[in-house]
């Protein structure tokens, strides 16, 4: 496993543990990372900390150079929010742990020029078909259904 | 001045009079506030927090039907990552204070089915104006630019 997604996997497990949903990012600048966080909905009672939104919060204020010189790796396919934040700083790749537990915003990406990276991660959709099953009304508030 | 929209316009006033950028939101369910904010990126050194976002995170955990009945009012055209919360949550309508110092993600939100309506305030356009000339760094930092 990558080390960087495998750093992501550990802020889901992070998040898991501590009772909540098991998603992971950390944001990558030129082989460094520079932010990592995972999930706080119900850590925190935060609908906006999803993993990717929570990385770049722990990233801090950032330049606009450096945004587009990283990478963000998520544990899940980025939703329409934390896809929006990612066009909004101009992060040119995203690397995904898994897509068929939740499908999001990644035709978006693609048509404004995003790369994306599908890893295809058996851990990563264990762990979310685990907790999805366990927890499908906290599932379906974090993608507002 | 609408109640919402005005209540918005004074949300983007604290945040610059606590140093920070001048954009104010709340969230309105069934004609009540649930959640008002403003951008903190000054204030807390976040990426994240928006004014919509701030507003959004205020409101707390909500039900996906909380959000499908409310209107959110913001102060300027709603960027890439605040539009794509707003579609996550599918909050059907967003009223808008100005759009004509940042054009933000309005042709995203209408071809997605959201409700745009335009207030064309003199008193936030005036408001940005004067934030945009007076710190174009920290403005082009809070767009990604």
């Amino acid at each position: 496993m990558d080390e960087f997604m495998q750093a992501a996997i550990d802020e889901a497990k992070r998040g898991l543990a501590e009772g909540g949903i098991p998603i992971g990012s950390v944001l990558v600048h030129k082989g460094k990372i520079i932010g990592r966080g995972h999930n706080r909905r119900v850590q925190t009672g935060s609908p906006t900390l999803h993993g990717e939104m929570d990385a770049l919060e722990n990233a801090g204020r950032q330049p606009a150079s450096v945004y587009r010189q990283s990478v963000i790796y998520t544990t899940l396919s980025p939703c329409a929010m934390c896809t929006g934040a990612i066009l909004l700083y101009g992060i040119p790749k995203v690397v995904i742990g898994e897509n068929q537990s939740f499908m999001g915003e990644e035709a978006l990406l693609k048509s404004k020029g995003v790369e994306i990276e599908m890893i295809n991660s058996d851990v990563c959709k264990k762990m979310m078909n685990n907790f999805i099953m366990a927890k499908p009304t906290l599932w379906n508030e974090d993608i507002g259904q």
